[in-house]
C-alpha cells in the first residue's frame, strides 16, 4: 500500500492534525489536532478550526470557514454558489472571473450532523447542532437544534393531518405527488 | 496503477468478497460474496452479511449491523451519535469515553435507496426498502415501502394545496408524529 | 504519490478532459473539456458531455446521458432501478439479467446543485437547475429552477403555518418562507 493522500504544497497544516486515507487537500488551512476522515476534499480558501472533526465523505468548498472545535459529519456538502454553471452564456467552460463567491461561516463548537447539505450565504451560530439529512438555507442561531422537525403541529379539524410552521431556520425535504396544479399555483 | 484500497489486517473478510478500489476497511466483519463498491468507508464494530451489496460512497460506522442478502445503495450514511461533537464541555477533543453509542441494524433482505441518511437507534425490518434520499428517523416496519410520499392527500376546500398526513413509521425527511391516522390516509 | 486514478481500458476521453485524483471510471463516455471531481465514479454505458463539470463525491451510473455543458454538483446520487435488491427471490446474487435498466438525461446545459438525488425515469430539462439536497422524482421543465420552493404560500386565518402547493414537477427540500412563527409554534 502506498500513500493514498494528495496533499499540494500549499496546505498549511496545524500540529498533531490527524489525516485518513484518501484525502484531497489543497490551497487550505487546517488548525491543530484537527481530523480528517476518509474521501474528504477541502478546497483552496477554505479554512478548518483547531480540534475540528472532519468526518469521511465531505466536502468543503472555497469560502467556507469553520471554526474551533466543530463537528462535521460525514457525507456533508458545502455550497458556494446558488446558481452553478459548467459553462458561460456563449458555451465556454466558466472561469474563476465568471462567478463570485459566496461565504459559509461555522462558528465554534458547532455540530453538523452527518448527510447535512449546507447552502451558501449562512452562519451556523456557536453550539448550535445541524441534524442528520437537513438541508439548511438559513441562518442557525447559537445553541438551536434543527433537527427532523420538533415544530410540526396537527390541527383538531382535520385529525391526522399536520401543517408545516413557517421557521426562520433550515428546512426540509418532501416528496409531491404529481397531479394537476391549478394555474394560479404552477 | 498500485493497490488502491485500504483494509486493516483485523477485518474478517468471507469467502468471494468483492471489493472496488478506494475502499477504507477497520476491525469490520464482511460476509460471503458481499460486494463493496468505491468509495466505501466501514467502520470497526460493523458487520455486513453475507451476498449484501454495499454501494459507492456508503459510510457505514460502528454499531451498524447489516444482515445477510441487504441492498445499500449508494452515497447512504448510518449514524450512531445523536448529538454528535468534536469536542468535549472543557474543550478537548472527544473520545470514545465520552459518548454511548447508538446502534442500527439493517435486517435480511432489506433495500436501501441511494442517498438515504439513516438516524441512529432504528431498525430497518426484513424485505423493507427505504427510498432513495429519504431520511430514516425511526423503525421501518418488515416488507414496508417508505418512499416518496403516497400518503399525501389533497383538501377539497383548498384546491391546489396538500397537507402531509401523520404517519406511524418514520421516513422521509422529517419524521411524522406518532398518531392514528384516518382510515382513508392511512 | 503515485497515481490514483482508477480508469479502465474501455473508458473513451476526449481531448482536454480533467481528471481530479481519486475517480473510478469503466466503460464510460466523456466528452471534451469535461472536468471530472475526486471520488467521482461514473459506470459503464453512462456518458457525460463535452465541456460539462462533474464535481467531487458524485456517482453517475449506468444508463445516465449528461448533455454537453451540464453542471453537476458535489455529492449528486443518480438512480437506476426504483426497487433496488442484492440478491433474487430464491436468495442468489442479483445479476444484469435480473433487473431492467430505468435511464435518466440531464439535458444540455442543466444544472443539478449539489447533494441532490435524482430518481430515475426522469429527464431535466435544458438549462434547467435542481436546487441543492433536491430530490428530484419527476420531470424538470427546461429554464425551470426546482430550488427551495418559491410557491410556497401561507393561510391567513392560520398565521405561521404554510401549506404546500402541489406541483407537477419534482419535490424538494423547501425553504421555509423566512417570516415570524405565533410564539405557540417557535
Amino acid at each position: 500500500m502506498t500513500d493514498v493522500r494528495c496533499i499540494a504544497s500549499d496546505v498549511k497544516l496545524g500540529h498533531n492534525v490527524r489525516l485518513a486515507p484518501f484525502i484531497n487537500l489543497y490551497g487550505c488551512e487546517i488548525g491543530d489536532e484537527a481530523k480528517i476522515g476518509a474521501f474528504v476534499e477541502i478546497q483552496k480558501n477554505a479554512s478548518v478550526g483547531a480540534r475540528c472533526k472532519i468526518s469521511s465523505h465531505t466536502f468543503i468548498c472555497e469560502g467556507v470557514t469553520i471554526e474551533d472545535n466543530a463537528f462535521v459529519g460525514h457525507g456533508v456538502v458545502f455550497i458556494n454558489d446558488t446558481y452553478p454553471q459548467a459553462t458561460t452564456a456563449d458555451g465556454h467552460l466558466e472561469s474563476d472571473k465568471d462567478w463570485v463567491l459566496e461565504r459559509t461561516r461555522v462558528k465554534k463548537g458547532a455540530s453538523i450532523g452527518s448527510g447535512a447539505t449546507i447552502l451558501s450565504n449562512v452562519t451556523i451560530g456557536e453550539h448550535a447542532l445541524v441534524g442528520a439529512g437537513s438541508v439548511v438555507t438559513a441562518d442557525v442561531s447559537p445553541n438551536t437544534i434543527v433537527v427532523d422537525n420538533p415544530a410540526i403541529v396537527s390541527l383538531p379539524m382535520f385529525p391526522g393531518l399536520i401543517l408545516i410552521p413557517q421557521r426562520r431556520v433550515a428546512s426540509h425535504i418532501f416528496e409531491f405527488v404529481a397531479s394537476e396544479a391549478p394555474a394560479s399555483l404552477a
